[in-house]
């Protein structure tokens, strides 16, 4: 009776956050309806799981591989239209190459995979199907994230000249000087987090952002990462310079030392005609400067935002919305795109933002690995 | 086999905000199930509702009276757990009074009733029962109130002795500057708004507001009223001085007609050791003033904040969450009082704020009509 | 040889820091040359105090008379063309009478007089002379409150219809509940400071700011002040409303027992096409609120702002000035109007806002006095 | 009689904005008495600013080489005391160089020469003599960019472990895109200006802020610059990779080409134990985050300050002082110096920060030449 898609989810059982992340987001527009999945590799705990959020637990599988062979047999109208990738990274790859070469739509959790290399067989693999693929740079479903890149779009600020994105963060600091703790975290492992902690967790959305925001390729890039300790085999801070043409340049500062940062995701971009400033932990103002005119802030929901933006608002100016929302708007994309209807190219990030990324983290740890010289992405 | 709480909701169907807002916020916890209700008063825009949001027909009753009886008729492990009064204000008394005397829980949405007079006769049928009664003064969930309650009861600021409160919004002024419309706008008709439409509209959240942050009643109250045009019956900006006794004084600012502020609603409180201070606006700062150290910034998720404000945030900080979350939070709250768990008692307000609302806003009217006079709340 | 100002000063000697802002002020625009005075009234201290500010110390004057008839004899383009009065509140009024009477202008610190009464007589002093009266309402001299006042004056916001005004501080709560500081506290002392503490200390301010920037006249006070002990007998607190006229409101908040709160000076000002808003520990931002366009935040310095916004400022946009140099716009207007030369009307408060203001203050203490009712300004 | 530090000032004549700053900064702490100098090569000029500036004109010299030798002919208790350079770049080096040997303490503009050259020499000038040289990098004089000094001294956040300081302007951007503009901009021109535009004119303010906050020197740079058009001459924009150790790293970044910034200079420093930012345009705010407390903001003229910042305030909290008195701190130090009065070492800037700049920009230049490599300090 329901016209709900019907959602599948790997992952995100117990107390993960990023379970309830993906929960709520897939609430928000009335669009999705959560059948089963595979929450917790521990089956009791995992039917433990749905029955605390209360979902029948007929779907619930005891393993990912079950689950696909279960589904299949379904008729085509019960079974999961699409199924969420929550798992560790390092399940991304395999799970995800699976659901596509079996007929599900994905929503996968950044990064995409844990390697460029599966990135692009996973790419390939994509390529040969006929089915949706979305990776959730969550940061991209604010709505002045979106009027900033209409904004752009449409010449506001004129030709790009300057960019620089800052992603500071300061938890990883009380465990980098202490020399137990920073052999023992897994984010600091590259057997469990691939070749890269800092850049590979906050850079990707930083670099996601930038060509999101712009619509411009990175050409190339130069870095210097910050290791800290010698035993430490994880960048946990690091800088990128950045090429788009010869005379246009920017810069990625990310760090997980700076001490008493929460979130702080920057973003601002330069033309010739003006500015564009956003903070994430202020989603709700974007910053537009102008050479003779004074500084101008948009707010969500005006009627001066672009169509684009508003449609990623519910409530009138004034009522706060948040990352929730944000995330919302990415799962509300997905929907419009699983149901066939019309939606904006940027409503949701696509493999082309997994693959790139994977590229990136590769291309900023052999940069600094050569001594910090420019390589081409 | 799921062990949600079944949930009814009355009105907000169509296009309706506040029930996009009663949704969400009702599916953050995996604690509800929506599993019917009355949302329009049209039957086929009703089902067509149901249908859009994606929710079985077969408890989507053509009226009120109607669900009431076939709910009533269903096995208690079946009928719904509580209902959501989301209908226009006029239908909010008779709703929640026939709600209460047929058993089941209630959510009205604010203000309560239109009148005084209602408001103790429900509250007395409320007294009679034994359900569970919430109004929903959103703003009382953010994670910031709740640590600032939780601050000033714990003597933080030490004694209260000044409180100032404003709540200023713009969205009236093209409206009341135009004889037509302002004759018009339902707001501004008594007949469908009750008494007052600046005072009971925002008034309300901001005499509440005061009354849950410190714990003190408001004694007696002063009121100056602006209709801005004499054919107009509704005020629209109001100033009222508060008295919590001799020496202890404060002040709540409201407007309609504060041009270009969308939903401006600030909270200041100054006791004899520090003062606190939030904006609706940016609701993820708490300001906490000192005599002799620097000013401090408090943020949701942190370990320096209280149990109760932390229960009200589900990720780290710098990850900013929003309106949607703060009502969230007020539902998880009759989730888990309607679960008999263990919940703190600023969860949710309750018909005691609901009550004392409605009173507020007739005295401040009468102290507007008899020339700016004290009068004992 | 010289063509500065000759300019003399009563009171600022010692630790004064009022002394410091007239001393900077008249200094900034290269106009002024302090050529004596009665810095203190003890006759060692005071040739001390000069000789240790660097000036000769031959017109260093014992005490005020002494000043006047020394000063008489000189001839006229060697005698102080004006004088600055900065000696405590009671001198103020027989000093300025004096000074008038004997043709000097005069630049004198506000509380103008320390009665209504006191005002009237220094007022009709003056309107029989032909010498230059100026009030020290520092705050009046910022780029963005000139900025301000000339954009409402041009129709900006259209029609004013809402004016808040608050003036915050915590400075006296660790006196005010001490019985034997309140008890010795020369500004809680009516003999030593007038009818009031709050009021007439920031209260004066408030009002003339309202009146500077709207060009409005206020017609009538209802006041509740706040004494918070029996045994204070002056004003540490008050709310003020106000009316323009039947149908256009305001109000004005003061406190010295908002704890925590340095000088918080802010100014809402709300028409029919828009808002302004400022505050004064951020004087360099003036936002200007549209219904249906962004926010737009002016600094000094740019193009956009009028000639007497853009006259007080002295450097490129982005190096901030402060209160030095509001009071030094101030001086700059004074000098200006010595001179001959073309002023802006607003460039420095005169007699009309002393005048006013001593009138304000009895009325508001009158409100409050009589139970809270409307007084007639 | 007067106990006034003499002054002569070359330079800063007609509508020279840097001519404002020293001549109001001279005159904040009643200690400097400006007695003459060559203001304008032009002599009519030149008399007639000294007359519009309202100073005796027997001292104004009609050029540099006469002030020196009149000067020296006056008894030593008459003789200019100190002499402040405003003069273009270029003219910085032979006049200081000169004063020095001439006897003469010296405040000079930046960039103290036009060369590294240069400042090899005068540096040993300097060393050979016994007067007391002073370089105006004026933001550090703001009062809490001093107590940021002290706190990180102090070990308040720890050692440091990461350093990213800002400096983005907008003004050059309506130049550079209009090639008879460049062409014909002196700051364009290397003859004029030097080797450097962006990092000569505001990285060096950067680089010296670094040095004299954290008492680190810098080991090693590697810079990218931006010249934007491949006939223009100077750089506009440059980042640069800065290495204090092996594992501390920081960044410097500046830029003339961030469109509608005015003076953007922030600095964030980031320890073991916590942070410190700072914004130029806001100088009266210090944010102090820490890992497991509320962020704090410190302001001026509170008694948590360290002595050094409260030296540097002339008012209390909330009076919001600026760039004139940041300077003036600066004057009031040099006074201390030359009275021979107990001084603070970071009360001004010396002729190792003069030296030290000259050598970063040249090196800083030599890095992006090559190719964007390291390059030892």
């Amino acid at each position: 009776m329901s016209k709900k898609i019907r959602l599948g989810i790997l992952g995100g059982g117990g107390d993960s956050l990023i379970g309830v992340l993906h929960r709520i987001a897939s609430s928000m527009y009335d669009s999705y309806q959560l059948v089963g999945g595979v929450f917790n590799p521990i089956p009791e705990e995992n039917t433990g799981f749905a029955e605390k959020i209360g979902i029948p637990t007929n779907r619930v599988y005891n393993d990912f591989d079950t689950m696909i062979e279960e589904e299949l047999k379904l008729p085509e109208d019960q079974r999961m239209q699409v199924v969420s990738v929550l798992t560790p990274n390092f399940l991304h790859f395999p799970m995800a190459k699976k659901l596509i070469e079996s007929g599900f739509n994905v929503i996968c959790e950044k990064p995409m995979t844990t390697s460029f290399e599966e990135a692009q067989i996973l790419k390939e693999t994509l390529d040969k199907s006929d089915v949706l693929f979305a990776v959730t740079y969550t940061y991209t479903g604010y709505p002045m994230v979106r009027q900033m890149k209409e904004m752009i779009a449409s010449g506001v600020i004129g030709k790009i000249q300057k960019v620089d994105v800052q992603y500071y963060q300061g938890w990883i600091n009380p465990i980098i000087h202490d020399a137990e703790k920073r052999a023992n975290t897994w984010r600091l492992d590259p057997e469990k987090g691939g070749i890269s902690c800092c850049i590979g967790d906050i850079g990707t959305h930083g670099y996601d952002m930038i060509e999101y925001l712009t619509g411009l390729e990175v050409e190339s890039i130069l870095s210097d990462l910050n290791y800290m300790y010698s035993d430490n085999k994880m960048d946990i801070d690091g800088t990128v310079l950045l090429r788009f043409s010869e005379h246009v340049k920017g810069l990625l500062r990310t760090s997980q030392i700076a001490t008493g940062e929460e979130n702080n995701f920057t973003v601002s971009i330069y033309g010739e005609k003006g500015g564009l400033k956003w903070e994430q932990e202020n989603p709700n103002y974007l910053y537009h400067l102008t050479e003779d005119g004074p500084l101008k802030v948009l707010k969500p929901g005006h009627g001066y935002n672009s169509e684009f933006s508003l449609d990623g608002t519910k409530l009138p100016p004034g009522h706060p919305e948040g990352i929730f929302d944000s995330m919302g708007n990415i799962y509300k994309g997905v929907a419009k795109a699983i149901r066939k209807e019309e939606y904006h190219p940027g409503e949701f990030p696509t493999m082309n933002d997994g693959f790139r990324g994977m590229n990136f983290i590769e291309r900023v740890v052999e940069s600094h690995q050569k001594g910090n010289v420019w390589v081409k992405l």
